[in-house]
């Protein structure tokens, strides 16, 4: 049986790459497409890569027969995407890829966000996305919460070590180099080729990203106490793939053997052998995520190294995992695509 | 039935494209890959991008066992490959990846190539690639030459108009762009990222580029009469990709309305409506063809513009569909993956 | 003495670039900068690498007092740029970036840019900028209009063949691989580091670019009939540069020396042995353009290939050079800066 | 007067950096330039974009006529750059762009670099070459070791904090992105532009990069004590620049102030004010160093930014500024360059 799935917010780069995925999944055909400032264009005019599908034109949210629909990917920025998922089906499956419902305090959505959540209902029923740490849930979910890329980059190399107390939770410190397909396909000065090109600052600094809530929320219910990571975000001349730098207090040995443990029979998570360090080159179009370990002529301190691509694990893969999770599929299903390199 | 396929020459950039496409291939299995430099070794250490597949190690060519194989890449430089070529099994089925069997004509290829052919009689035998123009001969032969990857974009461009009689046959101009993968994983300082990055030059200049034995080959032939194109190669600052810009004398109605025709049928090549142009960010990693036509303010001219990715559609995806067919799979299995976009 | 110079439209790239030029200029000071939409702000705000030089800050240009100005440099759109002009002072000497006093012919100009002249009798005095072709009328000059940058690329490359009668003047053929700074500072989607990195394409096909104006206008006058090239530009994954090819009929020996012979005494213009080829590498950042002349297997054709940088000898520092003319400076003064390369 | 200046080492990335800035220099000239790999070539088929000026041929070094030099740079690899030296006249000023007399200490030197230092006797009169920190012993030195280029962008950003007593000493952490051009033109694989455009990854993980020895010798010397930093560097898809990303314990407004006041009167080092942070984009090609600070939400946090570029600041740019310095020219001679941007 062929699933339908919904695409709404298919004229950004998450959209583009779910259908990119769902092209060759074997159970899941494109069933809408909505981009509601698009609506009555071809997605060959808007993503000509996309021009061999047969795909839908685009048309309106509102205009999507849902009750053929079996799952809905909502590819929406935030603020607007809890507007629109309250107004969607009460029963539909939904995989939300905004920030909209991945903080469970609305509290701390409205500190992060800056506006108060409109559907905190919706939010008490809203998993979070992670696959690999919230499988079961996920599986049994209506509405799950697609993570930050950041953040779920972060989480994978943290996560098994804050759980198994390896590491000091006080001195946890997360430099990211980004590429810049994570802001969007969004007209700002920042983001022009002349802005970008053969050269990398640092943004949102000072502990003000986002991606904050996030790390803040899963940590410190990890580690059973508040933990407040610092974490500092260097925009990249590229424009996929995410590399997290984490500087941690902690035995290298302990680390390497505990995130290899946690990840044994991950098949999109892979730690490298100690010493080795990833780069997202290897990962470039991709589920998967490469993490290394080593340690520094500094005792008893660790760097662990991991590399995503932030717009397919980081996002509309990790969608797709979960939407096959959800919809009872093989998860690694349309996902085993190898990277594409160089 | 799953076939089992040997690549010879791994350890290069269009060797690594193979596996990926054979990784998705329902088909295919990769049962031996050999790399005399790098035998003994992981492909994992060779290419990490790689790292998720359970891939045999390297080993020297001499030591694969061709009785298990059902069909053979060799992706090696020339001269080498036809040197390897020629002590492999009589039997066994070959797509070589190299220039040592475009050419029908030793003296041709002497000329070219520099060298004298050292096998002449695998060269009568060999049939030309270039798949949508010679699918019965492909289908019933055990030697394939894959074409240069320039020379199949360039007659993507043209074929059809030389053989519908449409433009001028001598004054032909093809002005291309070339991602630099299409120079391979060669340790020359004009490959470095400090040379290439931020500009561009061309090279090859005054008609001395090799892929001209190809379009004079195969022009010629479908012409009847000899045919001597110019053709002008520039180095990119991007890995893959050839976008070739070929300015033809003809009525641009007509042009387009014969491309349109000729590929109408044809699952990888598309002809885009008159006058939109295309991008080689729009098939890059994959195995498409977007085709161009448009006028010019001055008379009776047209300007047809062809986009391909170097190493799918001009090397290993033209490859693995040469393969399709000697094998009696479907000719687009494991090459409909969309594009990487962004 | 020093002049004192004042800039319009300073916060763009050719603003930006003509505050780099005058930053080492021995005889020019920066007086006064403006530019409406971000008047009040620093200029180290707007362009961060001019930190370390002491600018005025960002004023409207109305509130810029040219009595004391000796000369304007006014780096507009088109259109914006002859309203502005039009209400400067009538003796102030004016350099203008824009194309709006390019084309003599009022109706020309309303053809290409698809609006009335507003100032035809300012167009009447103005000079075409082109350095090394009007020197004696830019030094006398009060308004004179800068160059497209690719007008400009391509006129290095042909007027001297096309003055001395080698070349065929029916089939010039202009491909041009162009720097995305040529697009200006603009907030527009194609010009996303995402959109256009590693990749490329053609745009404005079919002779409809506008700086075919210029080519139309210079290249008849130089040939007492009228010329019509094609002109094929493309959107390089680059930020500074244009390299263009040109493909001419003609004797490519006599097309060497007839260009080496025109620019002998260029300080900027240098025509390389016969068959090298020039890379925008070796110009970038610089005021010179390299030339490069080569045959071709097919009889009577010669490829004329020239480098620039866009923002410099296309641009600002085409600017500069003819403000040192008819401000009395030595023509080369704060121009020879070396290409910065890697 | 101008000084008479020798390259050694000419036909490298810091070579024909060096040639560029002495370009525009008014006090000096090229006298002499070796390569002994390429002498008897002319520059311009080595660096093409020096084309337009008139410079001597490469010879050996053992070629040149020392005595009509007033200064020499040695831009050669380690190890051979003291051989080299060792045989220079003895009273000839010698900046060196090597590691090779960095460290004070011989062990240290064997250790870091793996062999025994061949000239520890000049080692001895060696004047470590960071110029803000160490001028009056620059200007009488005979020897000049230029620094590493991390390494100077590290000691920007921590030497006033640690001299200062303002930051913890056991806990900084230098997370830096460097552009490729920081290797050199060598032929190695990963520094091909397919290896490296779109994507990153860290190198010398663990503490083991050679700049750890200056950091090593330089913050223990203005601590009184041992101080042992962590120090990860990232290839960069870039050419030019490095930001230094520094983690370090202490009040961020007490970092703010210190650096501010420690470089008030530096002429190529600015602060930027509380809470902006540096891009390489705005130094490229020049010799400024832009640092920022912020505070973070964790308390008692700073993170320090510091943006220079590697090849200018970093290395040849320091060079000279050195070389003005012992030389008797205004330091800042020939060093004003604008960046060039975009």
């Amino acid at each position: 049986m062929t699933h339908r799935i919904a695409i709404i917010g298919a004229s950004g780069y998450t959209g583009a790459e779910l259908i990119r995925l769902i092209a060759t999944h074997p159970g899941f055909e494109v069933a809408a497409l909505a981009a509601n400032s698009k609506a009555g264009q071809a997605m060959a005019s808007v993503f000509p890569h996309l021009r061999h599908l047969d795909l839908p034109d685009l048309v309106t949210w509102e205009d999507i027969a849902f009750d053929d629909i079996d799952l809905c990917f909502c590819a929406l920025p935030h603020k607007t995407s809890q507007q629109v998922i309250a107004r969607l089906p009460q029963h539909l499956r939904i995989v939300d890829l905004s920030a909209d419902f991945r903080l469970e305090d609305p509290a701390a959505y409205a500190r992060w966000y800056g506006n108060d959540h409109a559907a905190p209902d919706l939010q008490d029923e809203a998993v979070y996305g992670l696959t690999e740490f919230y499988r079961a849930e996920i599986a049994a979910a209506r509405l799950v919460a697609g993570t930050g890329c950041n953040a779920a980059t972060g989480q994978f190399a943290l996560r098994p070590l804050i759980a198994g107390g390896v590491i000091g939770l006080d001195d946890i410190v997360l430099d990211l180099k980004c590429g810049v397909s994570g802001a969007g396909r969004a007209l700002k000065e920042n983001l022009l080729h002349a802005e970008l090109s053969e050269g990398t600052h640092a943004y949102a600094l000072g502990g003000t990203h986002r991606h904050l809530g996030e790390f803040d929320q899963e940590f410190s219910k990890l580690a059973g106490r508040d933990v407040r990571v610092q974490f500092t975000p260097h925009l990249m001349p590229m424009n996929r793939g995410i590399l997290a730098t984490v500087y941690v207090s902690g035995d290298p040995e302990a680390v390497h053997h505990t995130l290899s443990e946690a990840y044994a029979e991950e098949p999109f998570l892979t730690v490298l052998p100690m010493g080795e360090s990833p780069s997202t080159h290897h990962v470039r179009g991709s589920n998967f995520c490469h993490i290394g370990v080593s340690g520094d002529r500094v005792g008893n301190r660790a760097i662990v190294t991991a590399a995503l691509d932030n717009l397919t694990k980081g996002s509309s893969g990790q969608a797709v995992q979960n939407a096959n999770l959800m919809l009872g599929e093989d998860e690694t299903a349309g996902l085993m695509l190898a990277p594409c390199y160089p």
